[in-house]
């Protein structure tokens, strides 16, 4: 299904900023760099990559698809967890090569560690010479012991 | 200034991820990508990458630093333009491979083509066989030839 779609090629770089032709911009590896959002609260839930069939897949779906780089396989979010990301808007940015999807998340959260968003730490800013990370809405709102069958599916 | 602060050495997954070591995983090329949100909004204004010392300089000096990769160099965001991005709040997530930055963004705008946002476009979802961009949120907020030395500055 996903035959029919196509990108753009990259042209100038007045008509990738201006333009309307839809030409992202895969990296060397052939991904590119999505940022997730909770329409609800605003807040990120993740930060994933695309290769081109997996954006195909989420245009066509409206459903958040990704590459793994760790698994190195096609992976749609919530096929393990069944929390699976509906898309309600696709943006990309000035030089298409970062996407933001503004998601309905269902289920009790994105994070493979059982949390809402995978952003549940801080790091103290202004803080001399030593980091220590502060959790921060870090609570777990499901067991992925639970929901994964294996470590790799999480 | 930047000599100071160590990050800790990447540790056993559960320590990246329920511990309080920060341990930011840059790529091959020595990068972590940051994704940049306006604290008032709550909207997505860029993403971005940090090497260590770019990292090091926002933590310390709570304005957001990055590394231009097609410039190759360090950079501050409204060093050009003066439209510097406070950074109220730095979270990273779960593999501590990406960070979240909360700013305030001074000045009209963050993107280089004159607008608040980078991510002035929408990918419409479910289209069959062609995408065409839809523009949202587009007004440019100021004159980016106006503010910009060279196009390079950008």
């Amino acid at each position: 299904m996903t035959d029919d779609l196509q990108f753009a090629p990259r042209g100038a770089n007045h008509d990738i900023e201006e333009g309307v032709a839809f030409a992202p911009k895969f990296d060397a590896n052939g991904l590119i760099t999505a940022v997730v959002t909770d329409i609800a609260s605003g807040d990120v839930l993740m930060v994933a990559h695309m290769n081109a069939e997996a954006l195909k897949r989420t245009i066509e779906s409206g459903e958040a698809w990704f590459y793994s780089r760790s698994r190195q396989k096609l992976w749609k979010k919530g096929e393990s967890s069944g929390h699976v990301q509906r898309v309600i808007e696709l943006r990309v940015d000035c030089d298409q090569d970062a996407l933001w999807l503004k998601v309905e998340q269902t289920g009790p959260g994105a994070c493979h560690t059982g949390r809402r968003s995978c952003f549940y730490r801080a790091v103290p800013i202004g803080d001399g010479s030593q980091v220590t990370l502060e959790f921060r809405d870090a609570e777990k709102t499901f067991d992925p012991d639970a929901i994964y069958a294996t470590p790799a599916d999480k």
